[in-house]
């Protein structure tokens, strides 16, 4: 069975991150700073993706040049450990990184987006629908930031929610 | 700017679907028919996965041989036509596979996990936790299968609950 698979690139993202981004997106951030910038050659491929809400952005960072650890610790959490893929670290066995956005509108091969914490220019590898019911999960949890002293504070920094404290 | 980039197979799935897959699970299916088998070198990885009550599974569809149309019809929309990118087709340009599944419980590297779309062998490219709030959409919507007639019988295979109608 092969071991490695070639993906490619169908795309950018247009953010207004060019040496840092948020670990996730701050809410407030204005929204036509983010957009999806297909191949022109794909644009036909987005016939009525306008008619869902929300929409999976799958995108491969290519930026991350460090090999990455079965045990990580996120910046956030005060240095609690956990392995990677309890995680949202980009560092991961493949770089590859997932955020629902929701749809502000689509002109052609272009997506507005609401905000996403990529650099600028990050290829996207695959965009689907997210459809209530088969991505929606009401009774998911917090995992292990659920067991955290200061939960709440945490909570804000995974949506992406600027605060004082 | 690179346009393509090399993935690599982090452990497989294990389901009963040798021939065929449904296009959503089957949700009465045995759950112990499903598990993911991890590389034994990512086994660390797994640290505290354990408390999150979702998961998100992408994995690489590499048994699709066909080239990607830009416009398909779901197989049980009728012949309902829609952008590649606004379907859950497994034929797109990246044959990459997204599920959302439950964490039954986890032994050495292995995870056994609710069911999952995908045939047996299929190679996992990425395992993150599914955390309330960052992917939990409440008012997502059905998209273009909201305005169908029969949209409460497509929803039934969307979900992919058996039925006899």
């Amino acid at each position: 069975m092969k071991s490695s698979f070639e993906i490619k690139s169908i795309g950018i993202i247009r953010t207004p991150y060019v040496s840092s981004a948020p670990y996730q997106p701050f809410r407030d951030q204005a929204d036509e700073d983010f957009c999806i910038v297909l191949n022109p050659e794909f644009t036909e491929g987005l016939y009525r993706l306008e008619s869902f809400r929300y929409i999976y952005v799958i995108y491969f960072l290519d930026k991350i040049n460090r090999e990455p650890s079965m045990i990580v610790s996120p910046p956030w959490s005060n240095g609690e450990k956990v392995g990677v893929f309890a995680s949202r670290s980009p560092v991961r066995p493949n770089p590859i990184g997932l955020s629902v956005v929701e749809i502000k509108s689509i002109k052609d091969n272009v997506i507005y987006i609401s905000s996403i914490d990529a650099f600028n220019g990050t290829p996207v590898i695959d965009i689907k629908p997210y459809i209530k019911d088969l991505d929606t999960r009401e009774d998911a949890n917090y995992g292990w930031v659920d067991e955290l002293e200061d939960k709440e504070h945490l909570i804000l920094h995974i949506k992406g929610i600027p605060h004082n404290f």
